[in-house]
């Protein structure tokens, strides 16, 4: 067993005596409802950025700023008094999902409750808690020691769940001021069993909407039945042929910029400890269904996808309305893996649409958002030093995985500002985001924070030079 | 030119007389929101139900009641002092359908308006128009010749839009006191270009729900997806392999019932007055579509049919909300031809649902409806009077045709009461039933006040014993 040195103790005194105050700030945080992709709630938006540069201030950093961005604004600030130690650029998001289906929650989505050890509410894992298990860190360590080990650039974003439509121009804009060693992320999760992780991989989007269009309005399904194409029936033909009954994508050219598992990183992947019959029955479904060829880990994790994300058209009520619904509508995506790009995917994805819809109605095929997949060096010092923090803090060597989700900013920081990018996240697996009763585990947040300070004094350890290594 | 007799002008200077207390009267029974499968419409059915008793009573009537059900009530009233004359079963539905989408309608649905010769707002066709020009003709003829040249039974429905679902049990039970030598239906309408009408044949329907299960909320499509099965992905995948691209239904045994056409009535509705061109161009479409090998005509008077009337699942939104669905779902009905059996159809749909359906899914398969199909003889003397008197008022011999649509109780009619069915409608085509700015041609709602009388005298003229023939 180590002894702990006096300015860990330091460290970790101040935070029990600030613990109640740090819940109350988490929940606080949680409260402000700023989901990015409803117009409704940009002065949402605009308070949790407020709420965030405020919270900055306090505890000590510096050129805080709400920075506008032509969307909902961009928070920064740093400090950067750690002489001829690196510079971090660190990225969270302070915006969040939609909450619907609203009657699934067991406790409101904004009103936070703690129970056991999970806080529930939109936003405590998907990323509001990384955010701010990172604004307590710096806490920390600036009121325990009067300076940080290392000199910190905080980017917290406002548009990550709808695509980060502006935040590339405003990085690109900004790339003087943003000058880094490397940019670090947290927005990702353990593994299954909540097993400390580092992602190595990120997948990439293409997120589009098809409308099927008929009638001015909905046709009497008895006078007209027969005699015209239904947009709904319609709609599910296209649909059906996107995506053959083995999983495979039938987009001409779809795959053609995917990059293969080396046997290798096959093999790498069927050694994590994947409990299979436990996932699927913690998903209650009767079975796992995915791309012929592939295991389930490598279904999510380094192959491409296609989800209808949303549906609708006609009538949705109770009881039965006969009617041909004048237009029917669907929100389709891919997930992307390298070297796919979403622009190429949507065009291929538009010309097959086109393709394959029926001539009996009209078909519009629109670009709703995109970002690019990116992979992460493992051998990276940053990466070993995430892995030794996360070692260290949470008494396990993490695991390296790759995660079926996007940050389409990941993608910017390595291509726009040159920076590599590693991904150390602290979510529980299974943590509903983008779902119903969102949860964080308090111990994986509690721990995180002490992670995030250990990686700190673990780069400060590197230096520059080693960096460059 | 035929001179009018003095009972003839009588009737027209009566009806002259009231033309405007008509209209307030006929927009009076509109604003009523009797919408049958809302539940939260009850109140109002019933309202719906009190206003046309208190008419009847006014006018008249006798043995007015408004009949419990077990649903929304029937209106029942009768008037039965023309000694020898033959006994009519009249029926109308005074319920309606639901309204949205409501941002479609340029007035709104309860609030009539006259503009120009049309009468716009929810049920001013189908079928509260139809049941109020049957309230007038009465009127008038009671208050200027203090009788009727028939008897008459009034059966007016108010669960038409919502599958009759207790109209059946009731018939039944009040078999006994509605004795009559015919019925006649006014909810049907007038051929292309408004040409008077004669309804020979009427569609069957069997409205089911198809529900696809997922997992208990929402996933993540970037934690998930590729792993596990959409069900919106596998909704599609069911529809779309429930007909072929040549609109054959797929369903096995689906047309094992179907009554093909004859020579003979092919060339019948060949000959009919159908501009296929100005149909197109009314609708709007790029093209029509429907089974190969039959016509426009046959594919929606003669042929069965299967549509989604509505589908849902997921995000709908404004912008991107990366999910997979928890679940999606979808209302499909099919318009039945004889001697198709709604019972039998559904067994053999819901079976071929579960064997198409995805087995990453949970798929359930529920009947919300059904109703028989019909078919009326052109050669029946009441169908000859109904004929004689189009004729005479509209000045046109009336064309017989196909309809598309169901009246479930059509067949209830013919096969629980043994009576014979005549469908004398008086809807202008196109006039937006079940869809946004329904409307109703006030030449053909004043018109057909006129070919009531006239029929019920057409009725007398050939007694019981004619009918009989």
């Amino acid at each position: 067993m180590t002894m702990m040195t006096a300015t860990e103790q330091a460290f970790e005194d101040y935070l029990a005596a600030h613990a109640e105050a740090r819940l109350e700030s988490y929940k606080e945080l949680i409260r402000i409802p700023s989901i990015s992709a409803l117009p409704e709630h940009a002065a949402d938006c605009r308070r949790a950025a407020e709420w965030i540069a405020a919270d900055l201030e306090q505890i000590g950093m510096e050129h805080v700023e709400v920075a506008e961005t032509g969307g909902h604004p961009v928070v920064y600030a740093d400090w950067l008094h750690a002489e001829g130690a690196p510079t971090v650029l660190v990225y969270c998001h302070y915006d969040v999902q939609p909450v619907d289906p609203l009657d699934l929650w067991t406790s409101p989505p904004f009103e936070p409750v703690v129970v056991g050890n999970r806080i529930l509410g939109r936003g405590v894992a998907d990323d509001k808690g990384q955010l701010h298990l990172h604004l307590r860190a710096t806490e920390a360590l600036l009121a325990t020691r009067g300076t940080l080990p290392v000199n910190l650039r905080f980017v917290f974003e406002g548009e990550e769940e709808s695509s980060s439509a502006n935040l590339d121009r405003w990085l690109r804009a900004n790339r003087q001021r943003l000058a880094a060693h490397f940019a670090l992320i947290s927005d990702t999760g353990f593994f299954e069993g909540n097993i400390p992780s580092i992602t190595i991989a990120l997948r990439g989007m293409m997120y589009a909407q098809v409308d099927v269009i008929g009638t001015e309005v909905d046709l009497h399904s008895g006078g007209y039945g027969g005699a015209v194409e239904n947009p709904a029936n319609a709609l599910a033909r296209i649909i059906a042929g996107l995506k053959d009954e083995d999983g495979r994508i039938l987009v001409p050219g779809f795959y053609d910029d995917v990059v293969e598992l080396t046997p290798d990183e096959r093999r790498l992947m069927s050694e994590l400890p994947f409990d299979e019959e436990a996932y699927l029955a913690r998903l209650g479904l009767p079975e796992l269904h995915g791309e012929i060829g592939y295991t389930t880990l490598e279904r999510r994790g380094a192959r491409p996808t296609l989800d209808v994300n949303g549906i609708w058209g006609g009538f949705q009520g109770e009881g039965s309305k006969t009617i041909i619904p004048a237009h029917a509508h669907a929100k389709i995506s891919c997930r992307l893996v390298s070297d796919q790009d979403p622009d190429r995917v949507f065009a291929a994805f538009r010309d097959h649409v086109l393709a394959i819809a029926p001539a009996g109605v009209r078909v519009e095929v629109r670009l709703l958002g995109g970002g690019h997949p990116s992979l992460t060096p493992i051998d990276h010092p940053a990466t070993q030093a995430a892995a030794r923090a996360l070692e260290a803090t949470f008494g396990q060597a993490p695991v390296y995985i790759r995660e079926g989700g996007s940050i389409p900013v990941c993608a910017t920081f390595e291509q726009a500002l040159d920076l590599p990018v590693v991904l150390l996240g602290f979510d529980p697996p299974d943590q509903r985001a983008h779902a119903p009763n969102e949860w964080m585990d308090l111990g994986n947040y509690e721990t995180g924070i002490r992670t995030v300070a250990r990686m700190w004094d673990e780069v400060a350890a590197i230096g520059v030079d080693g960096l460059r290594a």
